[in-house]
């Protein structure tokens, strides 16, 4: 059966994809070694930079983001090194495991997945490792299982307070693009970053931000690798080129991406970002629902998970929301399953998605019989159409 | 200045061409000559016919609706034939202009525009007409300036209960595809369409359904035509083809969309337009604005024009909304200029956008200024969440 | 059944669509009423001025070339006018059909169809008419059944020699943004044109470019008229708008054929249309066949058309490379019907296109049994590769 | 500046990718955990045995061909390993290379890469080989360096021929689709693919086709792995889905590019390969150059290497048919630089497309002035133009 209109892809990522990069992706593929290749990969390349912030090296990978975790850790690590991870969530979570499985030995900051990352804790912990055993701390910067967004800063500060030599790697696969971030100016030496969120490609490319620590540890770093390897993509990038088939029409999608973002301003999409995330937990309070994380200070302005209320499933009011209005929210990971559903805010968005996006979660509160009080896009709506919102707008 | 997001294209029409015609559009243009052309047409013509409600004969014009609007005329009348027109807004009159420019006579029932047409007023013309000089009486189904739907199974009667035989012919431009329409089993002799309202295709093509009757006239109506003539057109399609080059890539899109309406079920569309219509005029009446249409059997499912608060700009209400908010909105048209807003709700579109539609109304009219009560979306919320709603939608 | 590979479109138009246009059409239709519309208005109006060659009007229809045509006659002229119309072939004699079925007296000037528009004959022809009878001469720049292309600067020269105030009408379907054309220099009163050619769109824009006299003339052009005046287009454009809906993604489309005929170059363009029609011919005539254009001087750029030996099927060879060769190929129309095949090689093609398009012919000429002489890829080939036309290419 | 027409992008691979795989490509992502996505990817999985022609587990990565190379090792193969590798040509070396950085030791069976593997060095070595020390041999289907391709019934039959335990590990990335391929029926433990040759996608995509003994082999496996790990992947697949993000619209192309190959007829297309690689060689030869591939048995149905006469540059060849002429050859690699130049004639290809891509090299030969003699390109008309060829044709 068709169902008609738009599908509302309100999944805290992959984000809608917006109709100027779908057409980049579907150009003809080009030779990857021609003229005019260069062009385009100097383009990518050096567009990154912008993005994260870095005058440093940015690595972009052929593969989904899983990928780029990987990549972190085996050209900075050995077999055997202890790494300091902070379990915000799931996606936290998994990078431990794969830190695990590629024979590192992860050591984790636990927290109750409803808050970001305790810089004391790891200064804490960095303190106590007098013996510099620690080789890495690993942050997630916005936790996309639950809508916690660390301050990068913060680690920073903790680590050299500690007087600690660890690098620090961070994931922004879902911050990228949509929330601050400044690879150089906070002092992070590997930054992990994907395609499918503030990016507004489709899944298929991920990259690594490289700063000059991190490049001199690849030398001595023993885990096995090739594909994964900044140092041939380095010196191949120096013209535009790589080393093995890049991704060709994801890149032509990714020129595109980067434009985009600056036409509208980084600023003005990070500060967009923030204003659908309030006008988001707004009607989430309105409803007499609990937003999973916290600690405002903590508030992810890329997405909100919503915790549901005891003896309601999550899952259930997410069957009813896509089957009958047309809408995709993300579901509760690991040990959130059908306990909270994620609202996803992010990307190629704006004020007129948003409001369809709450009214159909308010829908879909009433026809799957989630207590809640009524009003909730209304007050979406009063904030969004005041003086100052829409002087934020403006300024955008 | 790049604005973020989805474009809402809330006009009465174009309406949002779905992703699915967009792609088929873009298909290499084919030869119209070729083996393959001719099934590409058979199923073009086909699918119009099970659109139009008719078994006759329907021509595809490689044109917009203007176009159409001539066609029928110069089809079936002849220098100088008095034609009666119900002038229920701007698209009749601007017919009316057209048949005058042709040299035909039109002869005008008037309305304040506010209503659909009158069938009791055809009816008492027509029966003083006992000489029977009006050769055709011309009706818009849908007034897209107005919002106004006539009831044409009550023209008919009018026309039969005078016991006249004056052609009817109807406008369904804004209305096929969207609301129920039977070519046949409603006496019509010439439908006229067009292609980017509820067919969800841009704008290039144009339709004329003809009646066996109407197929007679046009054998002794003596305007001059060429480019319009049904006789060839007719005659080549047959095999599925044109007599002169057709606007190839729509019809690709126009196969696609009779499929997408099938797919969805013509029943199912038209209320689905219905309900969105009724949710819309809720709105309206809950912000206390006064919906210009003013007898509830004459809604149209299509459109909803909302008169503004004496005093207050329509038009700056709109130039606040697309430019902050980045919806289009229709104006008001001809002597409606400034004095109404129109809300297109057709084609593909489902509840959320119609939800994101309404949100953006309401925070623009709070930021013109424009005095009004809250409240309009949670009433559009709350009457599209209920059960009964929930049950349409399912049944579609 | 599948076929592998690019189809080869080599009609003589519609001309295979680029990539880039067709990216550009299948942009999201946009409210034609919006203030951005009025950009892409005038760029379109704006741009086909420098593609016809004239600072006058040109007027954009939503509809395919015969529309534009039959708008040429009916803006200009009054029932029972007289023209004088060359009889170049299948698309001249359509033209004068529809001239007289407006309610025009055409005058045909015959020619055997192997030739293009005779200027010594409408010379004569005008001399004759001391009365002034004569209202307009229509000519067919390149007649697209024939693969002649007629002198139009030598027509205008023959209406000035014969002193004589007729109009000029002339169509350029099939050789504007192909061959060279100057409305404004030639002076021409009327041009008619297309998109599918070599504008390299999809069917459904056509244009007239208008002169001052031509605009005169409308003022008392009797001939009823209302969706192809001038008057309200001209009036609604003069801010890049139109008086009734637009082919919104068909102007996407046309400003990006514009630019695409500017990068190239215009001079560029009608120089490479015409190295590949003489590669073209000396394949044919290498093949030891004949092309139906027998004066040199009237050679199309654009297509050549080919006899078929005695007692050979046109059709049969096209078939023949249609199901096996994945190739279209023109049909003889008119009373050429199965007698000549034509060869398109306009729009966005190139050299290794054109080599393709005639190993085809040569691969179909064995296959169905044609008597010829091998060698005709061969000569274009050597032909192509030489300095000079290396040279050409270069300054392109 | 712009070049007009099609470019020909004859490298062997990334191919050019049809419309309607473009098509595919850009609709709008969807949520990789919706309902709807487990058909996309049990579609994409199930048709992936097709063609590889195994009912065991395909793996797809959403990643470029290197990956699966990595992840062939990763998941069979532990530190130190010996593996045996025949160096057939650059990918067959980076291959071995790759192998060297995760630790691995290769032994190298060399060749003067002009040949494909040696299936009597292998069964010599492994029989020589008493300790079993060989985990696995490793060979390339299709050298795409080289244009040989190489018997793997073969090979597997020395494996069996000396009684040898290691596993068969087949790269096929430039084979996959275009040459006939049996993972199952020729005993291959893992076969590695890409997306951007035979598949006629854009690269993003690559396979490892496993049996059940590379999956045991998995178990005791200790490279270290986690983005490459089987066994994850396969369990998630189970379901049609992915343990971490999937390329998702690279996965709505490979759907489609499965569809059309089985359309076609998997033999159709592998016989429309061989005869394109016939038709080829005979103007390669009639040129006076020599293939590179100087055993017939081993002639590559997807490429053809040219050896470039003494004294002259392939690259400069190269250079002038890219610049002027718009068409993309391949370039020698390592040890081949600038001596060869490839030709690819792979994946959605037809005959007229070989013709206009041969063309073009006959000019290019021209224009650099490199001494061969004409008629390459006749001779492959010759050929393709035939009965028999004919009758292929009309088969597939």
């Amino acid at each position: 059966m068709r169902r008609p209109g738009r599908h509302f892809l309100q999944i805290p990522g992959p984000s809608t994809v917006p109709d100027r990069i779908l057409r980049a992706i579907d150009n003809p593929t080009m030779d990857h070694r021609s003229p005019e290749f260069g062009d385009l990969g100097r383009r990518a390349l050096d567009g990154m930079k912008t993005i994260f912030g870095t005058e440093s090296d940015v690595i972009i990978y052929p593969a989904s983001g899983t990928g780029a975790w990987e990549a972190a850790l085996v050209n900075t690590l050995s077999p055997g090194d202890r790494v300091l991870m902070c379990e915000t969530g799931q996606f936290a979570w998994l990078w431990q495991r794969l830190a695990n499985r590629l024979g590192l030995t992860p050591e984790i900051i636990e927290t109750d997945w409803r808050q970001a990352a305790d810089a004391d804790a790891i200064e804490a912990r960095l303190r106590a490792d007098t013996g510099h055993e620690i080789r890495a701390v690993c942050v997630v910067h916005n936790e996309t299982s639950t809508g916690c967004t660390s301050d990068i800063p913060a680690v920073r500060a903790a680590i050299d307070a500690a007087n600690h030599p660890a690098l620090l790697l961070v994931d922004t696969i879902s911050s990228l693009g949509s929330v601050d971030y400044r690879h150089d100016e906070w002092g992070v030496d590997v930054t992990v970053g994907g395609s499918q969120k503030g990016l507004m490609l489709p899944p298929g490319l991920s990259f690594n931000a490289v700063s000059g620590k991190a490049l001199a540890a690849s030398q001595t770093a023993a885990l096995p690798r090739s594909f994964w390897d900044w140092g041939e993509m380095i010196a191949a990038n120096k013209t535009g080129y790589f080393p093995y088939t890049p991704a060709t029409n994801m890149l032509y999608g990714l020129v595109e991406a980067i434009d985009m973002l600056h036409e509208e301003g980084l600023e003005a999409v990070f500060a967009r970002h923030r204003r659908h995330a309030a006008a988001t937990r707004l009607a989430v309070e309105t409803w007499g629902l609990e937003v999973l994380c916290r600690m405002p200070e903590h508030y992810s302005p890329v997405l909100t998970a919503v915790m549901m209320p005891e003896g309601h499933s999550a899952d259930a009011l997410r069957g009813i929301i896509h089957s009958q209005l047309n809408m995709s929210l993300g579901n509760g990971l690991g040990r959130l399953q059908d306990r909270v559903f994620r609202i996803g805010h992010l990307g190629d968005f704006n004020d007129l998605m948003l409001l369809g996006t709450l009214s159909g979660i308010e829908m879909g509160l009433v026809r799957a019989g989630v207590p809640h009080r009524k009003g909730g896009v209304q007050a979406a709506i009063d904030l969004l159409a005041d003086g100052a919102a829409q002087a934020t707008t403006r300024a955008a």
